[in-house]
């Protein structure tokens, strides 16, 4: 029988599990550093939670679930697989409203979307997000920014920029250029940027109707980049502007003030985040190499969470491209393959010693190392030389001389040292 | 809006998932102490991959996904949820002819069931699961014993009991007392002991029309319980029960020599196990109190694992039941009620002032301490309740007086005692 996964989904191996354990715990462990909260949600919510909420585009791509029994037989449809986890986040927040704002929340679970599969995208993916609900300082934005930041330096980035622009002043620059009807055209062309150059950008407006001149200005504005550029920005739109380019250099400081390398921070006006709900600031992480775009983004939402109550909740939030950031890393070499966890493989000199390898296994593993038994039979040597394999770096041979004399002889397999030992001393060895 | 969660689902909050987070951690440990690796698959598999692998009542639970697009529209499905670890599991290892057997891995992911809702059962649930694949001997047996042990005492359960049977020993009986056509009857009738008693258990036979004599000698048969059964049972049934019972009195000598607490396995000849695909040695892990039933169980199943490949391949595996498991700690009070995992919370004593904040939460993130900046405005009493109701251990005040001084105020939120001195002063006495 031919069995195949679903499309555009994985299995994660146990190599690959490994590398992959090791990103989220050192993300987790940054979330947690910051205060950052858990929550898991269901994978399914009912249908009508998640409808509406991601565009016509977006909403294609949603799993949806058939109702259990008859309705089912019918074609009728009750429930829809998470599509990202701000909707359900939003969820809880009007379902609970005891909960003590503002809350700060991390969430790492899977996502499903239809999307066309290719290099680093799947149709099943993590997302990790970390959002603060309920607080309109710009301290908890540069929270996010930090929280970027740190996450690519644990992880071992040195080579990232975080871009960070806020989403008032593109609305400032088409009311200067009196092109304010066509901001979502300018929004959508200017966030094209990356992928069809300034040309591109300039023939896509000029094509939706906007004059050369318009143009040309909305150029010379996006030029105003980097912290230099807050001035001439300021200078060029004047009061309306000021509200933004204010909270962007709140935004700075802050960051500064909690640890991040401003000097990786990029004003860049020309950062649009496609998604239209954002309302303040909103920030990116990019690499430079390789080419794979955004490894994590986010801003500020104030419309969003109150979607399903009555009063609008301010929040910010950033989610780390956990699935692009492990393709990163893979293609830069930054992942320590790793095949297994084991420290000590246990060799069998023979079925009736396996109790006594066992033993010896016993007083590794209550020292906590991971220790494996050999369970399969065969000689000493493929024993050691299947541990070698699988980079397993200490084996234990217990043979009737080692049992008689009460020791054990312990190898080390990369340095190719042995030690006739004590069970514990080879223990105090191998933790030590 | 009204909004509701789907049905049997359950959003994990703050406070539930440190609790989770800690058992699954715990549990995890144990797992990869033990040399298992981890693995994860995608929720949803072609529906032809689960379809005819659960029973006609198991395929009814089977949560459906319609196609994206116009097959959808005609109400066509071709994935399904996950239901549990296993059949993905086969199919893995029949995708994967280069895995190198035996493969020990683990896997703790969600599954998805259309259950009746109940206590401690819920719609989507995870399982946690051990399994080794490719190995005949006892050993990997007795590991899955040890498995399901060690983590209950991790946990810190200290009353539990491990019932250990053999899936044979019931067919040697059933042909011994003549009624062998009857075996699945026989299996049902006796898997169900724990809920309605020895009496419903005869009734059900003799409606089944098994005679009376039968059913006594039945009874006879399963008394002998205990490692002071084995030989008795031996004597009663002959030779064709000798593989069954050597391989139990294995699994009991190898679990010994893996530090099992061996007074705590129970040879019990009732134990069933529902599922009809185990063939070897079967268990399950039962507290006293609360009376919840089984908490974590497997076994041997030699036929499975192989069915979307050529060859039979040996398998067996133990699932712990977390989510009941969640429930019984919380019932006997064995959870600590964590609210936060963050350890200092360093007031603002007024806006001008944050970002000195900033810097010091920076100070004490460095050294890994979880830590939160108060983010929403108001006067020091109202932080420091709040962060003495979140219970956080340590709160930072820094005045401008302080900042003068170059020192912070580091309160002991439980004590209640106040530190003025430096900064780092204040992080070493919160990490020491």
């Amino acid at each position: 029988m031919a069995v195949h996964l679903a499309k555009g989904a994985r299995d994660h191996l146990p190599a690959a599990m490994h590398a992959r354990l090791q990103v989220f715990e050192t993300v987790r462990e940054v979330f947690t550093r910051y205060g950052f909260e858990p929550l898991e949600t269901p994978a399914f919510e009912r249908i009508e939670t998640l409808m509406g909420k991601y565009g016509d585009e977006g909403e294609k791509l949603i799993y949806r679930i058939l109702k259990r029994g008859a309705g089912g037989e019918r074609g009728e449809v009750d429930l829809a697989l998470r599509y990202d986890l701000t909707v359900p986040l939003a969820r809880v927040v009007a379902m609970n409203p005891g909960l003590r704002l503002p809350l700060k929340r991390w969430q790492m679970q899977p996502v499903w979307r239809a999307d066309r599969p290719q290099r680093g995208r799947f149709r099943e993916f993590y997302q990790c997000d970390v959002d603060t609900v309920g607080c309109a300082s710009m301290a908890a934005d540069a929270e996010c920014v930090a929280v970027v930041h740190d996450s690519l330096v644990a992880l071992g980035f040195r080579d990232f920029t975080i871009r960070l622009n806020h989403r008032q002043l593109l609305r400032v620059m088409v009311e200067h250029l009196g092109i304010a009807e066509q901001e979502t055209s300018v929004l959508i062309a200017v966030d094209k940027l990356d992928k069809i150059g300034r040309e591109g950008v300039s023939e896509e407006l000029l094509g939706r109707g906007i004059s050369q001149g318009a143009i040309e200005g909305l150029w010379s504005l996006l030029a105003h980049t980097g912290v230099e550029g807050l001035e001439p920005m300021q200078t060029a739109l004047g009061e309306p502007a000021r509200e933004a380019l204010d909270q962007v250099r709140e935004v700075l400081a802050h960051a500064e003030a909690l640890g991040v390398d401003c000097a990786r921070v990029l004003f860049d006006p020309t950062l649009a985040r496609g998604l239209d709900y954002y309302t303040g600031p909103v920030f990116e992480a990019v690499v430079t190499e390789p080419k794979i775009g955004s490894i994590g983004g986010g801003g500020r939402y104030d419309g969003l969470i109150g979607m399903f109550g009555k009063n609008a909740i301010p929040a910010v939030g950033v989610s780390l491209g956990v699935e692009r950031i492990l393709v990163v890393m893979e293609e830069l070499g930054m992942l320590t393959e790793v095949q297994t966890r084991t420290q000590v493989m246990v060799t069998v000199f023979h079925e009736g010693l396996l109790e006594e390898s066992q033993r010896a296994a016993t007083a590794f593993r209550r020292a906590g190392v991971p220790t494996q038994v050999w369970l399969q039979g065969g000689k000493l040597g493929k024993q050691l030389k299947r541990a070698s394999g699988l980079g397993i770096p200490w084996a234990v041979v217990l043979g009737s001389q080692e049992i008689d004399a009460g020791v054990v002889k312990l190898k080390d397999m990369v340095g190719g040292e042995q030690f006739e030992c004590s069970l514990s001393e080879a223990v105090a060895r191998v933790t030590g």
